[in-house]
């Protein structure tokens, strides 16, 4: 297999493991406007950088959840990646806590806000919180 | 001990834990300009924040260093949680993998500039990456 | 009455003269997710520091409006600020101003995004901008 | 004519020119809450900024749509400005390797949304991407 | 006077009664690089924005304040607007309120960088916080 | 050649082409910490996104140059692709419009940030702004 395949086997592999879906509903998904931006979410983000071994795939999950929800520009990721984070084992009473610590370092409206995404999230995935 | 007495005990242990400083250094900083910053720092931020059992101490560094890195504005705390993620026993390495992910969150220049404040923290406190 | 029992009624009373809303209200809409966030929406966000005597509660609605028309994350947390700013009795031309001074901080597409969140409020309460 | 008759004549000119529309729309969305933001728009937006001679509008269209896409909070501003973009003559191709390029710098979540937009407006505009 | 020289004319005055400086100054300041900058700075930003009859200086000034303060990029305006609330009349207790507020709307980072320039805008002027 | 060969060594002639520096230099400025980032900023960001023939390199840094301006949190990236774009062969006075024109869409502190540093730039370069 070439470098270019195991990068592309590697993140489909790993997309599948965090999103719980498929490379092909990516590039299904993209190829009217930007096919190629596919396979860099596929090879590059998937492939190279959320495959690598040094962090383990709920410690990436709480990363990612904590700066989509600071960041407040990209619900939509921040739904993929909260389900990608049930996906990997994280509890949805962890979920909660990485969104709430945000309101420490980005306001409570990011909290705020990133928590209505979990909300919704848990429910589509009749997920309850036990708090 | 009253409520209030025991969020501040517990934001001053969780705040030892974590940065490895006291809450009597947090107050000596901030008591010319706004020591109630301070106890809000050691009370809410550490005691009622960071102190939840939901979520261990090691993802919530993740968490931490990850929006502050894609956030890119608040350096110096970036600075304090990369000691903080050593003293709650986050490897190097680990650390460098959360701030790297952040290129596909938060683009390429995010990436680099945390790493760069990961690498004067790790020469501060000799540590060395084992890659 | 306890410190925390003080800190409650405190937020929850100047939580009524901003939002207009109640302190049960908050609790009711965040129970089923993360109950201790309405307690700190109420106790620290109204009670620690909205509450606090050094600043007028229209100079701090004209700070949050300002804030949170430049961040442009936070469309709902404006909307509930604007009716908070009319609630402690700034005029609507004045919140309009504080939006507006924006296109200089922040650009043109904060600001106007900013009015457009204005116009909904004024709509909702029929206040006309006596301009 | 005089220098603010000629920075609105300039203003108009040039908004029709990228925008298609005319300042008389913008201060008719605008007469309700903020006519004089319509005049800032119209003289100093386009007729002090974007009608300099120093920069061709071919690339300040692709510097505002790559602003707006990094920024992630002026999704209705990017909306205006990709169709601004095609009416200066930039093709629809380029348009999304300005987005694209975007994953580099602010991160994939910022050019997928902003891709997501220009989708709408190739779209709206019966344009296809000659990929 | 035309319109032009009456904007300029008020902008001139806005500008040294918040910031205590002469449009000349910031003419000087930018004349090597973008001189009509300097120019939009006098006219537009202070002339048709900040000039405005709507609101008063004092509470202008706490919205840039927090605005800045929130935004996290534009320290060294931050510190021109700490002087120019100074200026127009804003107690040093009062910027602080302002400044600690944005804690809850843009996270705690945010509200101790900001103070951290109010602390070297009040050092420079010889100003103690009255607490 | 293999594919990701191919991938390298485009990257490092793009590399070469906009910032005048080798790939050589990026690995040995990033061996200590993360030499993997490196990589993919010379196979990903050069290699893959930045050679990409859909957009002339002019534009790709007037993209750049906007964005970063923008976001204002990359200061040393904004550096390099003022550099950059020198090198690519936008004018002094091109890439100051670039900048200025952020003042409309993400306010006037970016564009004057951002100045500072074509300001800079342009000393270390001994160019001068033909205005």
């Amino acid at each position: 297999m070439t470098t270019e395949n195991k990068r592309h086997a590697l993140g489909e592999s790993t997309l599948a493991a965090i999103t719980g879906g498929s490379g092909a509903a990516v590039v299904e998904s993209l190829k009217d406007i930007a096919p190629d931006l596919a396979e860099w979410i596929i090879s590059f983000s998937y492939g190279d950088v959320m495959a690598r071994p040094g962090l383990d795939l709920r410690s990436r999950q709480f990363a990612t959840i904590a700066a989509l929800t600071a960041m407040g520009t990209a619900t939509s990721q921040l739904r993929v990646h909260i389900h990608g984070a049930l996906n990997v084992g994280c509890q949805p009473s962890e979920i909660i806590e990485a969104i709430l610590q945000m309101a420490v370092f980005a306001g409570f409206p990011a909290a705020i806000n990133g928590l209505n995404v979990a909300r919704e999230v848990f429910r589509e995935c009749d997920v309850t919180v036990g708090t």
